[in-house]
């Protein structure tokens, strides 16, 4: 059962349906190869084509440094609960790591904005797979979404020297 | 049309299917008086539920000291692409604001990880309204998300000093 977004009477069984909002442009064709997280991206720059339909959202926009960006993880493997991370070499919960394998394949990268011209936005420290389906943008509010001495469990505890995704949630297989 | 996850020929016309994974208990029932965003909320506690067939996932949660919510906004209005926003005065764009009526009423927070016990998460400084569809836990890792330098356009330029929900975005319009 898929139901419209607004409805306050659902149950647990009743699914969402979301729409993507625009395409995400990356230099990223495979998972094997792709940043494992925009800090680790160098800034690579891609663009992020809003649908013409939803242009008026972009307005004020330009002055934020970062945005968030929600996406499909639209290439990602089967949903798992638990996984072995990029960063790690024993298995993790799913909802302690940030792999795509998720429940609900949604994908949060905080990303750098250099510009915005009509509906495309010109960005920096892109980690997304090219052809990503946009869901959301978001503005970063460093009063709501900067917590810089919060702990950070098991990762703080072992760090691997992984900052690139190897093969092990690429679809397509070991190469 | 509404298609499984994991498809990626998908056309722009195309919807995808997303399942709540949990609940989200608070003590807000109602948009009115709910904290804008967990900075404001003063502590304020609730409880995730993730259904049973979840609780795998939340293995290795333990030692994060905050985590992002991903949730259903559902007692979000219509989608408008200009709203005015709790803390201006002014029209803005809907992906310059946090707003709830955006076209995939996606929330996100980043709440504090007070405890998990089996299925439960204890958290605090909730700003999410009850009952909430939870739709995906990632833990809050500083390295990729904190910058606490980054500025933060038309929300450096002018602060209203709202940091609860008045009537706007409640359903229930004015009482």
């Amino acid at each position: 059962v898929v139901k419209e977004q607004g409805h306050d009477n659902m149950s647990k069984q009743d699914g969402f349906a979301m729409k993507p909002v625009g395409v995400i442009h990356s230099p990223f064709a495979h998972q094997s190869g792709t940043p494992i997280q925009p800090v680790f991206a160098e800034g690579a720059q891609g663009t992020i084509e809003v649908y013409p339909e939803y242009k008026d959202g972009l307005l004020d926009l330009v002055g934020f440094e970062r945005i968030w960006l929600l996406y499909l993880l639209h290439c990602a493997p089967p949903s798992r609960l638990r996984v072995i991370p990029y960063r790690d070499k024993v298995e993790r919960g799913i909802f302690a790591t940030r792999a795509p394998c998720r429940p609900n394949a949604i994908g949060l990268s905080c990303v750098r904005l250099l510009g915005v011209a009509e509906n495309v936005l010109t960005v920096a420290d892109l980690d997304i797979l090219d052809g990503s389906p946009l869901l959301d943008i978001k503005p970063y509010v460093r009063d709501f979404d900067s917590f810089p001495a919060a702990k950070a469990g098991w990762l703080d505890a072992r760090r691997v020297n992984l900052t690139h995704a190897d093969e092990r949630f690429d679809t397509r297989g070991p190469e």
